[in-house]
């Protein structure tokens, strides 16, 4: 794309707001010259955390509101009022055209229905999915969806296959990314009919990724596919019961090493070997979870993300911006379904 | 119970066959000296096995077959033969009366169809549930249902409450476990229909547990509450998830510590830490996942389970007999019934 992208940024949202969130914006800026920043929230607080930041300063604009969504806040309650708080004014940025992406380290719920009710979904997506990578024990490996559905058909799971290889091909680096559908066997006849059904769509696609079958969940960690889909409701459990476990193991390990004189000079040769794997599992370095699916890029980042975390969501933002995300959803979406209408044509002009 | 519980052991299942299983049985008749075996596999196999066990010999009774479902096998393939396998023998002997309990380390989805369809669901339960105990911070947490079911709805996941609080009553020895339906998030909103509905019906129940109302994926491990119920589907989802992300950290671990010298001289200095750690996650110690719901108690055990897994897995067969699980499910689902079709007359007499 010839043009330098544009990311509104919600200043107020996570846990340390500004102190964080401006601090990511001037790293993000050295980090990818070209783009330039819409800062969104307290004129203030902004300005202020801007001091130590001339340069980024000098090239963003501040659009100046007072309403803030809490985290705690639920959507239902704050819809109307969300709209014109930092969070909905970014995605509002996005849907005038003012910007190409918008990130937030806020209310997720919010978040998701301001960008779901301004962005609406894309042509011939039914419903948009979140999308994140989660570490394994080779490369990181592309999750969708995540939480945005509590309940999937086959139609939803199938574009979200297409949507998730787009995103591995821009995130990933990989022309042709292997897909699976999460499942509770690798069995053909595993699962709901949904599942047998988005699989048989899969599995007679002619796209650029190669579909894998099923895969279960004790198989997400090993990263022997690129691209996970799911349901809502299963891919939320999944990234939870990770995250709980990884949390549960290292805490136990932090339990054990203080258990005797010999486990804390253990403790203290393993230092090193400890950080990495903190640094493996580092959610600061897999953050930027994305709603794909709508008409513009909506980027989350955790809340508690730091400023290298909220950068590398910016990072996501300028990535898919700058790779064209949405037009290459659009494009795969047109020959899947093409592909699904007149199957035999498209066969014969593939041979 | 007056009767001394006779256990019927499919002997040939998992991945030692009968190495593992009748020397785990003579493990487990020292532990539970009353109990009595019957022994379903090759007679030669079995009789070779015994050799080192004449006292479990001399009070066990050998049934021949030479009939085996392997473990790659598919259910719906080996149905009919599987019955008169080392599997579907143990499970007709718990149909037939001659034992209370059958337990196997054999193919998964074999045993729960001869299960389900040999023994049938309990008067009042629609479907079986699979139920197993997981590691977490505190106490051991149930969870059910890892599988069975793909699909749930409401009146399953209500059920599979009231027999998990059964289960964690006795294998817990928790007179009043707390009970949590495990959702995409803690709010009443959240999740479908069937979590609000089965929610709404363990809340306002009045039965000898408390219900803690929904918990996330990453709780599980926290051990704040004793039973946690999911649909199959998410359930198996969450338990494979976890099992795999130990896995992973484990064996980032191993990875890390082979870095360095500096590293290797602490995972020397660490080793008795790794193996709490191990032993604090160790599948063995876990190992014994109930069929709930039937007319009879089967218990499944880790194909890969050592004698200390299988021998562990039969204590959870001699725990449920012994404690009368098949009584108390029938006598909470009596009372559960009985409160949603007259909620005022039982609201009232419990004032």
């Amino acid at each position: 794309m010839t043009v330098a992208p544009i990311i509104a940024l919600d200043i107020m949202g996570g846990d340390e707001g500004a102190s964080v969130t401006v601090a990511a914006a001037a790293l993000a800026r050295m980090r990818y010259p070209e783009t330039r920043f819409r800062l969104y929230g307290d004129e203030a607080v902004i300005e202020d955390a801007l001091r130590k930041y001339p340069a980024l300063k000098a090239e963003s604009q501040i659009i100046h509101t007072d309403v803030r969504v809490l985290g705690t806040d639920k959507p239902s309650q704050v819809l109307r009022s969300a709209r014109k708080s930092s969070i909905g004014l970014a995605v509002g940025a996005v849907k005038a055209g003012e910007a190409h992406a918008a990130v937030s380290a806020g209310n997720t719920g919010a978040l998701m229905a301001l960008a779901k009710i301004g962005l609406k979904t894309m042509p011939g997506i039914d419903r948009p999915a979140l999308a994140a990578l989660l570490p394994t024990m080779k490369s990181d490996v592309v999750m969708l969806d995540l939480g945005a559905n509590a309940e999937c058909d086959d139609e939803n799971l199938s574009q979200f296959a297409v949507m998730g290889a787009c995103f591995a091909r821009i995130v990933l680096g990989i022309d042709t990314p292997s897909v699976a559908i999460l499942n509770i066997g690798e069995e053909d006849l595993k699962g709901t009919d949904d599942h047998k059904d988005a699989a048989e769509a899969l599995r007679s696609a002619k796209l650029d990724f190669t579909f894998a079958g099923f895969i279960e969940g004790d198989k997400i960690g090993r990263g022997e596919v690129d691209v996970i889909v799911s349901d809502g409701f299963s891919g939320n459990i999944a990234l939870k019961s990770i995250e709980g476990t990884a949390r549960l193991v290292v805490e136990l390990l932090r339990r054990a090493f203080r258990a005797n004189f010999w486990s804390i000079l253990g403790f203290v040769m393993s230092k090193r070997v400890l950080s990495s794997l903190r640094a493996h599992l580092d959610p600061n370095a897999h953050n930027g979870a994305v709603f794909l699916g709508l008409n513009g890029v909506v980027v989350k980042s955790h809340g508690s993300a730091n400023v290298e975390g909220f950068a590398n969501a910016i990072g996501v933002a300028h990535d898919l911006v700058a790779d064209g995300i949405q037009e290459r959803i659009a494009t795969d979406l047109a020959r899947f379904q093409a592909q699904r209408h007149a199957p035999a044509a498209e066969q014969q002009a593939a041979e």
